[in-house]
C-alpha cells in the first residue's frame, strides 16, 4: 500500500523538488517524485511558456507551481507603479551599493536600475491565473499566508494549496486559513527561512496541528539533500520532503558553471541567514555582499520587501556575470540562495539519478533504524 | 542482538543524558540509558562527593563525567592566579554590567565579585583525577580537543573519551587525536554550539569520518528531546543520542521552580545563540541579558574565555535568585542554557519516565518509517 501522500498526489515517492528550472521539474516528476516550478521571477507570458514546455515533457505525471506572494510588503494596497516603489529606495542606499561595488573594483552603472517588484505580490494573481490554466497538481505560496484568491482558486480548480512555514504558530494559522499541505521549513533551508531547525520544527508543527485537531499532511524542508535525511523526517511524522538546494547542482539546472563550482566546494558553514537580498532573512552563500548587511556586525540595515530585492537583484546579476568571467571583486561579492545541505552536495548528477539515490538511501536508512531495535 | 554502542557501554538504549544533577544521572543510568554528570562547576572535593553519591545510587550501572577543558583561553600557559585573571576584565565591562543591572532596578554589589575560572582549563586535570578514581565508563570534553592528559588517562584507565563537535572539520581532528566517541552537536543545542543544524551535521560528520577511514561511533546532539528525534538521527547513521535540555524539567533536576516554569512556557523561538555568558556562542533563553551583548544589534562585545563567565556568572546567579523572588527587572534579565527542543518540553516528569517515553516514541518512529515503504 502506498503512503497517503503518494495516493493524494499520484506519485511513487514523496520527494518534492522545488526548482526554477523546468528541466528539473519534468525530470523529477518523470522519475516518480513531484517537481515544483518556482514561478515568481517570470512574467505571466514566460510562466505560460515554461509550463507548456513541462506539459510537453512530463508525460502526464503530476507537478506544481510555487509563487512568493508575501502577506506584508512595502506599498501594499497603495496601487503603486514600479517607479513609485523605486522612488522609495533612499539615495543613501544607492550610494551604499555604489561604494560597495567600487571597493570591489566594479564601476556603478550610469543610471541606477531596479529590479521588478516580484516580491510585492503585485503580479501574484496574474501568475496564479496562468498556472491554473495548466494541469498543475499543487500551488504553493512560499512566504506567509497565501492570499485569499489563491486558496479560492485552489478549491475551485481542485488544486491543493501548500504553504511554507518556519514556526509552529504560522502552521496553525495556515491550517486555519484552509491550506491543504504544510511545508515545515527549518532554518538550514536555502532562501527565506526562520530560526528553528528542521529537527525541532517538524515535531513541533505536527504537535501544534494535532492540538487543533488538524491532520493535514506536513512535508519537512530545510537541509534535506539525501534520502537518509528524508527518512529522518518521515520517522518524526513528516509525510515526505520538500527539497530545493540539491537540484542546483544537477546536470539540468541552469545554475551558472561558476556558481555550481562554488556549491560543490562549499561546506555547510559557508552559508548565512541574511536579509541583504530581499529584506527578509534568507539563507545563501556567505560573501562580501551578505557581510555588508545586518545582522552582520556593522552592516547596513536592509530595506523592507520588495525594495531590498529591487535594489539588490540587478546588482547581484551583474556580479554573477562578472564573477563567471573571473573578476576577483565580483567573485568575493557573489552569493546564491542555498541551504546548509550544500555541504553534502559534492558532485554534478542528472536529476533522475538524484531521485534514484534518494530512494536507495531512504530504504537503507529505514533498514538501519529497524536494525537498531533488539530482535 | 543489541547495537554495538549498547554492547560497548553496557546499556539497553543508546540515550546519553548530560545533567548537572546527580539524581538525573543515576535515574537515567538505572533506567537503561547512560547518565553523564557535568562536572566543570564543581571543586575537586565536591565532584568526589557527587560521584560517590552516584556510585551508591546507580546499582552498578554505567555512567560518565563531562568536563569543559577548552583548548584555547585567555591566560593559557601563563600560570595566572584568579585575581590576575580578574584584573584582565576591563573596568569598562564592570561599568557596563552595573548600568545594565541599574536599568533593571538591581543595585550593583559594593565589591565586584568574579566567578572562578572554571572555563579556563586550570582545574581540568584535578577534576579528571577525581573522576578517574570512580568507576566511570566515559569521560567527555565539551569544548575543543581534549587535553593530552585526558586522552592518556582514558587509555590508561580503559575509559572511552568523548568529544563534542559542531563542525565536520572538528570531528576529523578529534578522530585523529584519538577520541573514542564523537558527539556531533547541532546549532539547536543548549549551551555551546556551532552553526550547523543536527540534520545536516550528523550526515556531514559521518561522511567526513568515513573519508578518513574512521569508524568511531557518532552520537547526535542538539534539539533532541523525544524518541522520534532520536530515531531520526539513528536513521541517518548516528549510534545514539546525546541529550541535555530535556532533563532540566524532570522532577529530579535542581532547576529552580521559576526557571522550570520559564522552560515549560517557552517555544523553540525563545532561545538565542549568544556569547554573553561565556564568551563563546552558547544557546540559552533570550532575555535582556543576551540582548545586551553582540551579536545582538548594538550589543557589547563579549570578553574571551574565561573572562566573560567570570564576569557574568556571579551576576547571573544573583539575577536568578531575585527572579525567583519575583523581581521584575531580574525576570527580564534571567536566562538559562537550553536548546530549541525547549519548545517540546511541556510537562515536569520523573527522569525514569522520560527514558520510558523516549523508548516508546523511538519504537513508534521506527514503525512509522518502516510503514512508509510500499509492501
Amino acid at each position: 500500500m502506498k503512503p497517503a501522500i503518494c495516493e493524494q498526489f499520484g506519485i511513487d515517492f514523496p520527494l518534492f523538488a522545488f526548482s526554477h528550472c523546468r528541466d528539473v521539474v519534468a525530470a523529477v516528476s518523470s522519475a516518480g517524485g513531484f517537481g515544483v516550478l518556482g514561478g515568481t521571477a517570470y512574467t505571466p507570458e514566460q510562466l505560460d511558456q515554461e509550463l507548456s514546455w513541462i506539459d510537453d515533457h512530463v508525460g502526464g505525471k503530476p507537478y506544481g507551481v510555487d509563487l512568493i506572494v508575501p502577506a506584508r510588503y512595502e506599498g501594499k494596497g497603495e496601487d503603486l507603479t514600479m517607479s513609485d516603489l523605486a522612488g522609495r529606495i533612499p539615495d543613501e542606499y544607492r550610494g551604499f551599493v555604489t561604494e560597495l561595488l567600487a571597493a570591489h573594483d566594479i564601476e556603478a552603472e550610469e543610471a541606477p536600475r531596479f529590479g521588478n517588484a516580484a516580491l510585492s505580490g503585485n503580479t501574484g494573481k496574474d501568475l496564479l491565473d496562468v498556472a491554473m490554466n495548466h494541469p498543475i497538481r499543487l500551488i504553493a505560496n512560499a512566504l506567509g499566508l497565501p492570499p485569499d484568491y489563491m486558496i479560492k482558486a485552489g478549491k475551485e480548480n481542485g488544486v491543493p494549496v501548500a504553504a511554507l512555514v518556519g514556526a509552529k504558530e504560522h502552521a496553525v494559522k495556515q491550517a486555519q486559513a484552509g491550506v491543504d499541505l504544510i511545508v515545515a521549513q527549518g532554518t538550514e533551508a536555502g532562501g527565506h527561512c526562520g530560526e528553528v531547525t528542521t529537527l525541532v520544527l517538524v515535531p513541533e508543527v505536527l504537535e501544534a496541528l494535532a492540538a487543533i485537531g488538524s491532520d493535514i499532511p506536513v512535508l519537512a524542508a530545510g537541509g534535506i539533500v539525501t534520502g537518509r535525511q528524508m527518512a529522518a523526517t518521515v520517522a518524526m511524522g513528516a509525510a515526505g520532503a520538500w527539497t530545493g538546494s540539491v537540484w542546483l547542482t544537477t546536470e539540468e539546472a541552469e545554475t551558472a558553471p561558476y556558481t555550481k563550482e562554488k556549491f560543490l566546494a562549499a561546506s555547510s558553514r559557508d552559508t548565512v541567514r541574511s536579509a541583504g537580498r530581499t529584506g527578509k532573512p534568507a539563507r545563501q552563500l556567505v560573501s562580501d555582499w551578505t557581510q555588508a548587511w545586518l545582522p552582520n556586525e556593522g552592516g547596513q540595515k536592509p530595506l523592507p520587501l520588495p525594495l531590498q530585492s529591487m535594489l539588490a537583484e540587478p546588482v547581484v546579476r551583474r556580479i554573477d556575470v562578472l564573477a563567471a568571467q573571473g573578476h576577483p571583486g565580483a567573485q568575493a561579492l557573489a552569493t546564491y540562495f542555498v541551504g546548509q545541505g550544500v555541504g553534502l552536495m559534492n558532485k554534478v548528477k542528472p536529476a533522475r539519478e538524484v531521485v534514484r539515490e534518494f530512494i536507495e538511501d531512504y530504504v537503507a536508512a529505514t533498514e538501519r533504524l529497524s536494525n537498531s531495535l533488539p530482535d
